[in-house]
């Protein structure tokens, strides 16, 4: 069992934080809102008092943070920077979902500081955190993944390769991107049916069994009371926020330029749901999508 | 067993009356071309000289034609109208791809004289023709469809009740609709992957086990040598042309401009298509539509 | 001065029909509303009973129609057709914006019977209709052009030859695609403007000056209150009607898939006239997209 | 007359420099291509040994660099920054074309400093700078703007003042977001009014007169040999680059996201450029997003 520094207790960093303790790592916590850290000490972590108490004498440090700035502060560039006080031979795994750019520059600035660092974002949400079914799409050296994977495993099912220093980055950018537009693609296609007299739930049977299959209608249908236990028949509360999709639409659209790969349909969902959130609904899971089809 | 017509022997019609040969039915059959003609009987079926030969003494009548206006003229408006001559107790089940309005009007001038009329679009590709695993998505009565069904077993795998008449033809729209969706969507997502140094088969497998999950991916990977047996591998020949696709989105287009439902994602998907067909790719496989994301 | 029949007397054909009126001709008028045909007889029209009746005599008849439909109907199809009663040197031109095909058959059918009738769509609005500065788009040939212009120049400013039978339907669609597209893209730059602080009349003026410089900026700015004497000034009602400029783009994408000319942008326009009008706001002027992009 | 440090001396900084030398201001120069300096000293300007060297003694600095990272790192963050070797009462002029979040920042350290900053891009391309005819869009208070004026009226014909701080480069990604749609949206109905029979200088023409009339259709037709002296009858050679118009409409779309302001259509015409671009295009001119639609 090793000991693990995690920062970062959010709606996801706290359940993982809480499968490492019941996988029976001692694992020292921290986040700026002491709630957060309450939460996760009364499952039996271990509070720090700082980022850099729980990352200095920690045999792995997992940070879940909310962007690239974030990360490159807490390690690089902030007054105490985390690679200076961590183990030669920590392991360091951020799983925030960030910037490919900033994820290989920060691993460059780690490897020449004799220091290992991987990218490892997630997917699979709140409700895969606290299951312990994430899925980890990791970006580093194949060394660094297999000492990675043992890790990952007390929190997700999943646990992929992705490629070299980034490659977890860009593979969740490319996979949250196909997701906006199978959703909203779905969203559409369930409309144009309703709209022209067809039953959603026959319709949504009807390309579940078909080419039209994909993961929008398997798991998470976004005509409401189609399905039951998922936001769009629970007036899209819970999930995975509007504001959360379009944060990850700004990263792949980032991607996309940076590398001049054209990517029209992501574009095109990245449209709907500026529009979808420009008229407040930024709060709501992002199966709400199907409320800018409908018609009034 | 029953004595069918089944007029329109092409790549899809010709493997379904065998279909219907194999399973007992005496099949009555009539083609324009004769070779396709002679290939059915090869297996069984009985070659009638004129669409009236086939359909007038027949229990069922089956229709495989290439749009509307060849329905809508072989049953109503030809000099020697089916609807004229068939049985007044007949099954007739039309299987083309058309736009729902003919389909329904079809439907509604055969109620007019005592007639059965269903829309019964198939999916599933030659393939599926073959081997009998076609998709039925049938429009029409709850008396119509329980008719139906035991004839398309013979044909098919999942057998829909889509909706009153024209339903099946809606949904087959949505259906495919969302397919062009899902397949641009996936070549876009490994195109961006793969530009950023992923490799095409690991980040598919990534998606394939996450929210990216679609039918593009399960079975038809649009990047070539990720998956065998697959157009994409065998430089996009065979399989469902873009020019089959280009139709089938232009349909769908009606039906949103008709009823007033936006379809920007599939609208998007149909000016991909638009401009890759172009390009003069419309003999290709749709996946080729890979092609027109990769760099040169 | 000629004896004009003149069927089709809404907001365009009504002012239209009074500017024959002013330049001295005789003009018979139809309409299937009386009260649409009084406005015009108090102007010095004549009444006449029928669309035969005031077509019969007539040196010249000028259509005014909804649809492709009706045209064919009237001319061709009805159980009077106009094709039947008039004089065999009659000059008739369809002003009706209709699809291209129609108007290429209904021409195609006049030629067989020795008649002459040109296409000969207007732009210019109910504004330009009463002012007489309407442009025509005139599809026939240079000898057909030649006698339609002096009729024309009646009722319009511009008067074009855009080519053979069918051509002015087929300029008018691309005009008004691109129309849609200047609106739509001019209503997204003043809304970015606007939602990053900047004035939007400020903001206007530069791109007036500059290579955005557009229609849209120059005589029907959308936002509201930058421009005097236009829709967006006064709550967006006048002008032409959202459910109109949706019908041009639905002729647009008809035209676009049957030649297979990619049409991205349009398209993109037509997803966005469409998501505004299946929110009510069908009978708005067009240039309240607008108000798909302000925030809440 | 004033003394002026001039860094940045490309395809459109040298000319602009130039046209100071011309109006009687003293202008010492600087870039890290000697030839770039040479051209302009040959026209009268003084070549300075350093960027500082350059600024340190000016009345006015004007900068005209590549991107903001270059901005911030010349006046702020290099080791021996400008802002630490200006006089107190200079007037600053960066005329790069940059992100608004960029200017902001850096003519706010400016204020912090005692220092005032203005962001003033320009458009009218390489031609625009020779000539003198630039647009320019200051961002700045009302004093700033009144200070600025006279010197840009030497390189510029229309002087905007946009707003505060960082409004200029608001204003030209505004305006070049909107050129980049009215350019698509042009190639796209002229290709369409082609591919059915049109003469594309007789449907130019139409359009121009017309509610189509645009920038592109007066200034800069894209369809070849329609009109003289552009670049699409030159090939698609000269003029302002595909890879330009890409990296405007790549702080186009960033100021999208970070606003919160939709763009579907300039988004498109993104989507379109990146197709181009990835075609090999970049190095052409922009209009040759023609050949994009162009049937092969």
């Amino acid at each position: 069992m090793a000991v693990i520094g995690f920062i970062g207790l959010g709606n996801m960093g706290g359940p993982m934080a809480i499968n490492l303790v019941k996988a029976g790592h001692t694992v020292k916590v921290f986040d700026l809102f002491p709630e957060a850290v309450d939460k996760v000490v009364t499952q039996g972590a271990t509070a720090a008092g700082s980022a850099v108490d729980a990352a200095q004498e920690s045999d792995v440090v997992i940070t879940m943070l909310p962007s690239g700035k974030h990360v490159e502060s807490l390690y690089v560039s902030s007054d105490q920077p985390l690679f200076d006080v961590v183990k030669k031979d920590v392991l360091i795994i951020d799983s925030s979902t960030i910037d490919a750019a900033t994820a290989k520059k920060v691993s460059a600035i780690a490897a020449e500081q004799g220091l290992s660092f991987v990218d490892a974002p997630v997917s699979g949400g709140v409700a895969g955190a606290a299951a312990g079914t994430l899925a980890f799409m990791v970006g580093g050296t194949k060394d660094q993944f297999d000492q990675a994977k043992p890790i990952l495993d007390n929190m997700g099912l999943n646990i992929f390769h992705a490629g070299p220093s980034g490659a977890g980055q860009i593979a969740k950018c490319c996979n949250n991107m196909l997701l906006s537009v199978l959703m909203a693609g779905t969203a559409e296609a369930l409309n144009m049916g309703v709209e022209n007299g067809l039953d959603p739930a026959v319709l949504s049977e009807i390309m579940l069994q078909s080419s039209g299959n994909n993961w929008a209608l398997q798991k998470y249908n976004p005509y409401p009371n189609v399905m039951e236990g998922v936001p769009s028949s629970n007036d899209y509360q819970g999930g995975f926020q509007v504001d959360l999709m379009y944060k990850d639409l700004g990263l792949a659209m980032d991607i996309s330029h940076q590398s001049g790969a054209a990517t029209p349909m992501g574009a095109q969902a990245k449209s709907l749901y500026t529009m979808h959130k420009s008229k407040g609904n930024g709060p709501l899971d992002f199966s709400s999508i199907m409320t800018l089809y409908r018609n009034e």
